[in-house]
């Protein structure tokens, strides 16, 4: 029998019906309500999470996937995790392949000599000494694409492209993305000797913006790919339209190294009632090397260790288990998610719900939900309960929890999305600016709000999240 | 006999007695008031300053003072002033030193390695090897002020300080260059190895910002000298509060090399009754060669040079002649400020006024003033033909009209200043983030109304300027 079936609800009742029952029975009690606005009372006064960031990005700065960096920041995990009194932190290990960003170099010498600011991709190949190339360039990747085999022979390929468009959702992030992920293997096929690509990223700033290619059959490029900031990808689309000739030289020794360790640091309140039944709420503990990942993901670590610790703080911890899960290797392609849902496959099944926090630290301002009917009765009420907070609850049927998710998701698990404003996300993400400065405490504690009060109101509910196979 | 008695004011005259006056004789014809609004409108509907600096900075660069890019700009320079109908276009080439900026790479190793992102500073020295050293920290300039000789013996000297205060007219620049500008003498006196400084400038962005440090007594800095960016400075001073030992490794090449050649553009629109009377308007021509000099100070050029061919476009020229000086070597020391200002000495009591636009390209929103009594009645004029732009007429007394007037104002040249908002030329000026982008063409086009209006009714008056001796 399903657990749905306890609150005498009927799954052949459209949604509408739902909604008027819901008036009737309500899912949070009167005590619970109290709790969740006492929750976020306490966390906008409380700077924990700001002071979490501010010791991840401070005393471990930028800690890349597999890298030295990030075991000290598995240590700092745990360490914190038993300071702030998780009952049980535990570091799951995993191996994974490790990419190495090295040295890179890129200058225009022809119609005059101009270093570029520009960036290896994730996966990007070394140049074997220095290249020294005519520029072939590309309005779009669209028109990369059409290129034919061989035809870049000798050449370095500028793929050109439009500036991401800004969005509180984030939607200009996939259709920019393409140059990135696939450009490499039209200019591989057509011969040519190294990639240059416009920036994703939405800033007209002189920083480019990193991030894993995409491989192709589990091959990786064998030429240089860079991604060159907006402003110097403006300055090429402007001497082609002067039909100016452009060469430039380059220099990378990016590339792959030995297997390497990366880990999860999980961390758990143990529910009161039914301890097996885990709601999960997650970050990444790796960044990029660029910048000291401050919006990604520091303060997705933040802001979930600093709502749980709340949540623990309260007379009472509610009935399920709240787990934290820090991933390992998110940046590099969710290594640490696979890793995770791999292990616990087991107990997948008993995760009510997971959810994580990688969209930077700015106000959450939609609340999403792909869970049972019942559950999403919950949510809508968990929606009102967010209200004040300049939350709208938002879709029903939104997928994926954040990029970590999707694993388990892939496997069952209900999730949630607590949507952070993603106006300016891209203008610092993947780029050096990713630095504390541009989180706003203030901010960055309404997110722990938001956090504390769902996560605690559907850790003390006995609502089945789960959807009916 | 004083040219300002024609108008049969009294210098004897107080202020307010002139301003009643002033109501009662116009110095502004109603011709030339109609000129004048109709010159607002044609700058407004113009894209010529906008196609002139997207030229320069596409076309010819980042243009470092004494270097082969400088030179290309003045061939530029040249070569468009005789295209656009200049009646006389001239270089007057002057020599100077050069320094090179070299190669420089800074890390902090220890707690951890980090990439720091620094610039070495205007006549900084190089390192002669690599240097590892231990951090000594101080929280202002005016802690380093107080070090004792030889107190900082094997170290490297990090100097924090605030964050550049932001404001309309630029106010917080001065005292954050002290930093910048004379803190080397006092870590080699100490002994230092070397210099790290907080950039000066407001961004709270990775990039450090360039400048000249000041010589003392005509010598300059025998260590490197790296301003660090705000945000690194940001890590440092964390680092430092958490009594975290810190090291860092620094290479730099910078070098003052042999002198070498720059130059000045003077470009003449004659004038139709007093031709050898000048009204100088003046951008520079170089720019550091981290950017590319977009607002610092490609706008300067653009603006001056349009709303100079906006006046010859006029039925008549005005009475007197308008000069556009494009100076060169303006970021070293207002090096081709003090060659025009020399190599004109004869004839700058012909020069009726001067004044410069190097505050970048957001709207003009102040008219200041320095010149005679009858004069600023003038400008006051002036400053009602501006009101529609949304400028204000500001101070009768402000000295100076920007830095490459400095040298001519000194020997008696009046200056006036229509004043840019710099809430945010602090952000990108003197660093690679000093790109075309930066530039809104409606902004840029109302400065050459501003300035196209100005110098027009400067330009057709017979108002004596100075200032009786």
């Amino acid at each position: 029998m399903n657990k749905f079936l306890k609150y005498g609800l009927s799954l052949s009742l459209a949604i509408s019906s739902l909604q008027v029952i819901a008036e009737e029975v309500s899912f949070v009690s009167d005590q619970q309500r109290a709790t969740a606005e006492a929750l976020i009372e306490n966390a906008l006064e409380s700077d924990l999470a700001y002071r979490i960031v501010e010791s991840l990005t401070t005393e471990i700065g930028a800690r890349m996937a597999g890298t030295e960096a990030e075991e000290r920041a598995r240590v700092w995990a745990k360490s914190l995790g038993e300071e702030l009194g998780f009952d049980r932190v535990t570091v799951e290990d995993f191996t994974m392949p490790y990419w190495n960003r090295g040295e890179m170099k890129v200058s225009l010498i022809s119609p005059y000599e101009q270093h570029l600011h520009g960036t290896a991709l994730g996966g990007s190949g070394a140049s074997k000494g220095s290249i020294s190339a005519d520029v072939v360039y590309f309005r779009s990747i669209n028109d990369l694409k059409k290129v034919k085999d061989g035809d870049l022979k000798g050449k370095v390929a500028f793929v050109d492209g439009d500036k991401m468009v800004k969005s509180q959702t984030g939607a200009g992030y996939g259709p920019a993305n393409q140059r990135r992920q696939i450009g490499w293997q039209h200019a591989e096929r057509a011969g040519a000797k190294a990639l240059l690509v416009r920036s994703v990223g939405s800033a007209s700033r002189r920083f480019p913006h990193t991030g894993m290619m995409s491989s192709k059959d589990g091959e990786w490029a064998a030429i240089p790919v860079v991604a060159l900031s907006n402003p110097d990808a403006d300055q090429l689309r402007r001497l082609h339209a002067l039909g100016k000739k452009m060469k430039v030289k380059l220099k990378s020794s990016a590339q792959w190294k030995r297997e390497v360790s990366s880990g999860n640091v999980v961390m758990d309140f143990i529910g009161s009632e039914k301890p097996e039944e885990i709601v999960l709420i997650a970050g990444h503990l790796d960044s990029w090397d660029l910048g000291t990942g401050a919006i990604d993901d520091g303060a997705g670590v933040a802001i979930t260790m600093a709502a749980a610790v709340l949540i623990s703080e309260l007379p009472k911890r509610p009935k399920r288990t709240v787990r934290v899960v820090l991933f390992g290797a998110e940046e590099v392609g969710l290594l640490g998610a696979i890793a995770y849902a791999e292990k616990h496959a087991e107990s997948l099944k008993n995760h009510v719900l997971a959810t994580e926090s990688d969209f930077g630290a700015r106000t959450v301002w939609q609340l999403n939900s792909n869970v049972s009917k019942a559950a999403t009765l919950l949510i809508d009420e968990i929606g009102k309960v967010l209200a004040p907070l300049d939350i709208v609850r938002g879709g029903s049927d939104v997928k994926g929890g954040r990029p970590d998710i999707i694993p388990m998701a892939a496997k069952g698990v209900p999730t949630i999305r607590l949507s952070q404003n993603g106006m300016d996300y891209f203008d610092f993400h993947h780029t050096p600016d990713d630095t504390l400065d541009k989180i706003i405490p203030s901010e960055l504690a309404q997110n722990v709000a938001a956090y504390a009060a769902t996560i605690y109101l559907v850790a003390d509910s006995d609502v089945e999240f789960r959807r009916a196979e």
